[in-house]
């Protein structure tokens, strides 16, 4: 088979292992931890299905491309969980070297545009990055929400870090999903 | 909340169970079978990498769309093993009423959108939904590469039958899938 091609399947499934990266989140049932894989999924189908709130002109593919790869990083740097401190000091050169490493297990152009779409992503400076991140921080609340709080209890997490993590949201986000934050936070700590 | 954003948060609820329904495949580590949540993840991720070997104009956010949605219906029909013949002769009727059941959760609008998506990737007539179809043969046939053959093994399938499961890619598809596709079942049945 041609090297180009071997490469691409090589990196398919060397991606499998994003299936094992368990998160903190519950998923709804409460039966076990959610895994990475799962997760992305959940906000890629997440995204389609809140985008006629997004006013501004914005590009869904890329959006999705961007929540399909978001997390791969963490099959070489691990999940940090989104409230630990320590975890964050070193994060993005730990994230930085696991993203040159596997994306560039790809052919060399699809490496480079995966790893600027993944940048893209973590710099969060436009509408595309902006809304693939709010999708990714509502997504764990909505888990929360199903499960009556049952990872909020378990970290001892408080409404303020919740509001915190969801910054992106209420700040920047259109009315429909500041609602949803507001309305998942005090069903969360009611 | 108001009553339409309401509906498409216990939507994105509802479709959590779809992380509970299983696979026939083993994930790559044969650790343990996969779930349709990652089998969907993976698919998509694998149209992104693939797209460049399809000629035509093709529209990546609709199979983007047509594979994040495409075994939500699973989560009322179950999980149809694709060799299993009795569970295919009343699979047709059961994933339709699965279908309006749950697409219809959303706001009429969004459950249509999805319901002709959905639709539209079952009858297989357009180049989106003939390429979605192709990674969702290719994706299980990945994993049995990956697992050495151990799901095939276990079900006691032969060469044929996944050369029939494949004859989408085999007989419509560019010649890079055409050569995965025989490379991978070359190396199964070795």
């Amino acid at each position: 088979m041609n090297k180009k091609l071997m490469k691409q399947l090589d990196f398919i499934i060397e991606v499998d292992k994003l299936k094992n990266i368990f998160r903190q989140s519950y998923i709804a049932d409460t039966s076990r931890r959610e895994n990475d894989a799962e997760h992305s999924w959940h906000l890629a189908l997440m995204a389609v299905i809140l985008s006629e709130y997004v006013k501004e002109d914005i590009d869904i593919k890329k959006v999705l491309k961007m929540l399909l790869i978001h997390d791969l990083v963490e099959i070489y740097a691990g999940d940090t969980f989104a409230f630990d401190e320590t975890g964050y000091e070193d994060k993005e050169e730990r994230e930085i070297n696991a993203a040159t490493e596997l994306f560039y297990k790809l052919p060399e152009n699809q490496g480079k545009e995966f790893m600027d779409l993944w940048l893209e992503f973590e710099k969060g400076e436009n509408i595309e990055a902006k809304y693939a991140a709010m999708m990714d921080r509502l997504q764990p609340l909505i888990l929360d929400y199903a499960t009556e709080g049952k990872g909020v209890i378990e970290s001892n997490l408080t409404r303020d870090q919740l509001l915190k993590r969801n910054e992106i949201s209420l700040n920047d986000g259109p009315k429909e999903i500041k609602e949803l934050v507001n309305y998942l936070l005090d069903n969360i700590f009611k």
